[in-house]
C-alpha cells in the first residue's frame, strides 16, 4: 500500500492544549506523525511518496470560504493584536447570540471556533494545507484503481465543520477526499470513522446528502469530547435521511463490542451500495491513550483491519488522533496491514 | 446613599483567567470590590449595611433551573473529575450542534458557558449568591422608598443570560434585582446598562418582555466582548418589541458621545414610564481601563452620575466591572456622589 506523507505537517508546531483548565503541550504533535512514518517504513508497507498540490477549489467544495479566509489570515491576524499566547477563542455565539462575524479576531476566532484545546500559531494554516493535499493524492490512487491507499495526514480533519475548526483540526481532509471520489466518478462512497471521538465535521458536511454515507464509531458523547453531536438519534436530514449512522459507546468499551459495531456499520455501507470507502483512521481507541475510554489492543487493530479489507472495496486510509505516542504507529500500520492481508 | 456589601465575595478567589492565549491573573478580582469599599468609606457616602439572606426563588423567576443546578455543583464535580486547573470550558453547542446537556462535567461547562475567560474554582458559588443577596437588600431598599442605594456586588451580574454563565457572572444581579422591584410593585422598570460591555445576560432574560426597559452603552460588539450580541439592530421581540435599546460605539470613544447616548437612553426610560431604575454600574469606561476602549475620565464619572440623578427616579446602583484597580474606586463613587449631589 502507498503512504502519501509531507514533512510540511511539522510547521504546525504549536506550544500550547487547553487541558482540564492549564495550558499543557499539545497532545496531537508532530512526534505523532513521524512515528506512524517510522512505522510504515520499519514494517515496508509499500512506497512512501509526496503529495501533489491541489490547491482550495477541492476544499472550498465543502467548507465555507469565510472559514477558508479565516484559517488563512487569522495566524497573522492573531500576531497583530500582539497577544502573549496562542490563538485561542475566549467567547462565541451561544444560545439566542447573533449569527454575525465581528471584526475583532477575537469575535472572529469565537464565530468560528467549535472548542478551545486547538490553539492556532504560525505554520498552522501551511500545514493544514499540506494534509489535505495528502488526502486528495491518496484519494486520487483510490481513484486510479488502488486498492487501498494511506494519506499520512496531520493535522487530522474530521472535527472541522462546514464553518467551524476545532478538536485539533482546521479542514476536513476526509470530507475533501470523498467529495474528490464523487467528483472522480464514484456514485456512492461511504465515510467510516473508526476514531475514538465523533466525526462532528463529516457528519455536518454530509448531513443533508444521500450520495455520502457516514458511519462513525466512538465515545459517547454524553461522555467524550466533542458533547453536542454523535447521538445515536442523528440520522441525517432531508435527502441525507438514513445515510448517517452513530454508535456511541460507553467507558470501558473493549473490542468485542466494538466489532460488532463495526460489522453493522459495514453491513450497511455494502447495503449503500458504497464503490469506496474512506477510513477516518483514528487509533484513539487504545487501551492507553492518554485522552480516551475505549479498550483495543494493539491487535485488535490488526483484527479490525482485516474486516474492513472483507469489505472489499477500494479503501482510503486517512490518518484522525491517536495519542498514546509509542503505539500510535503500532496501531496505525497494525490496522494497514490487516486490510492488506484480508 | 446607603451601601450593601458582603464580604462572602471574597470567596471567589480564582487564580486564572484565559486572556490572549495564556492564562493570567483574573482582571476580575477581589481586590476590586475592597477598593470601591474603601472609597465608599473614605468619602463618607454612607451606612454600609450587610446583606440578608433571600434564598434561590429570586433567581429562579429569571434563570433556568439547570444553570442553577450546574452553578451549584460544578465545583465539586471538577474537582472529582481530577484536572490540575480550574474550570473552563473547552467545547460548546456550536452552530448545528445538538441542544443537549451532557454527563461529563466538561460537557456541562460547555452547555451552559458563553465564553472561557471565566474560571471557576471553590468558593465561586458561594460569593455568588451572596452577590446577588447584595442586589435583592439594596434593592428592598429602593422599593422601601430609598431615593438610591449602591449594591456593591462581587462578582458581576450583566453578561450572565437565562441559562448562561460567563463574562466573570453567574448570577444576573440587576435582573434579579429589576424583578424584585417589579414584585415589589412598580409596574415597569428600567435597566440602564453603563458598563463597557454589552449585557447580553441582561438583554437576553427580558429581551420578550414589556415591563422591563433594557439600555445598554457599550462597547460595538464586532471590537470588543461579548461579540455575539449589541448590535444596533437588537431591540426586543414579541411582547419586548421597542423595550430594549442598544448603543454600540468605537474604540475611542470619549464623554462627548458616551453622554449623547446616555441622555437619549434616559429619554427613552422616561418615555417609558419607569418607576424606578436599575444601573448596571460598570466604571471599565475609564480611559485606562486594561480590557476596554472607551475614554472617560475621572470628572467624567461624576457628570454622568449628575445625568442619572437629574431623571428623578428611586435608582439602585449595582457594580459591575471596572478593572483599572486604582481607580475603580474613585470612579464608582463619583458616579453615586454626582447622583446625590443632582
Amino acid at each position: 500500500m502507498i503512504t502519501v506523507f509531507s514533512a510540511d505537517h511539522e510547521k504546525r508546531n504549536v506550544r500550547t492544549e487547553l487541558y482540564g483548565g492549564v495550558l499543557v503541550p499539545p497532545h496531537e504533535r508532530a512526534e505523532r506523525a513521524r512515528i506512524v512514518l517510522d512505522r510504515v517504513q520499519e514494517v515496508g508497507l509499500g512506497d512512501v511518496v509526496a503529495p501533489t498540490r491541489h490547491g482550495l477549489d477541492p476544499v472550498l467544495k465543502v467548507h465555507d470560504a469565510g472559514l477558508i479566509e479565516f484559517l488563512s489570515t487569522v495566524e497573522d491576524e492573531w500576531a497583530a493584536a500582539g497577544y502573549e499566547g496562542e490563538a485561542i477563542p475566549t467567547c462565541w455565539p451561544a444560545r439566542r447570540m447573533v449569527d454575525r462575524v465581528p471584526r475583532h479576531v477575537d469575535g472572529k476566532l469565537g464565530y468560528y471556533a467549535m472548542s478551545t484545546e486547538t490553539s492556532i500559531g504560525p505554520g498552522t494554516w501551511e500545514a493544514a494545507q499540506a494534509s489535505k493535499d495528502v488526502a486528495l493524492t491518496a484519494a486520487a490512487l483510490v481513484a486510479g484503481g488502488e486498492k487501498g491507499a494511506f494519506g499520512l495526514c496531520r493535522p487530522p480533519g474530521h472535527h472541522a465543520a462546514y464553518d467551524l475548526y476545532g478538536g485539533y483540526c482546521f479542514i476536513n481532509n476526509a470530507a475533501v477526499a470523498a467529495q474528490h471520489l464523487r467528483d472522480a466518478g464514484a456514485g456512492r462512497v461511504a465515510i467510516l470513522d473508526v476514531d475514538f471521538h465523533h466525526g462532528n465535521g463529516t457528519q455536518d458536511i454530509f448531513y443533508r446528502r444521500g450520495d455520502v454515507f457516514f458511519a462513525s464509531l466512538h465515545g459517547d458523547p454524553a461522555d467524550a469530547f466533542p458533547h453536542f453531536m454523535g447521538y445515536a438519534d442523528e440520522v441525517g436530514e432531508g435527502a441525507g435521511e438514513g445515510f448517517t449512522v452513530n454508535y456511541p459507546m460507553p467507558p470501558g468499551t473493549a473490542y468485542d463490542q466494538w466489532s460488532d459495531a463495526l460489522a453493522d456499520a459495514l453491513r450497511r455501507i455494502r447495503a449503500f451500495g458504497a464503490e469506496a470507502i474512506v477510513v477516518s483512521l483514528g487509533v484513539d481507541t487504545f487501551e492507553r491513550d492518554p485522552i480516551s475510554f475505549f479498550k483495543l489492543t494493539s491487535d485488535d487493530f490488526r483484527r479490525y483491519g482485516g474486516l474492513i479489507g472483507q469489505a472489499g472495496l477500494p479503501t482510503l486510509f486517512l490518518l484522525e488522533g491517536g495519542y498514546a505516542v509509542a503505539e500510535v504507529g503500532i496501531n496505525a500500520v497494525n490496522v494497514l496491514s490487516g486490510f492488506e492481508d484480508a
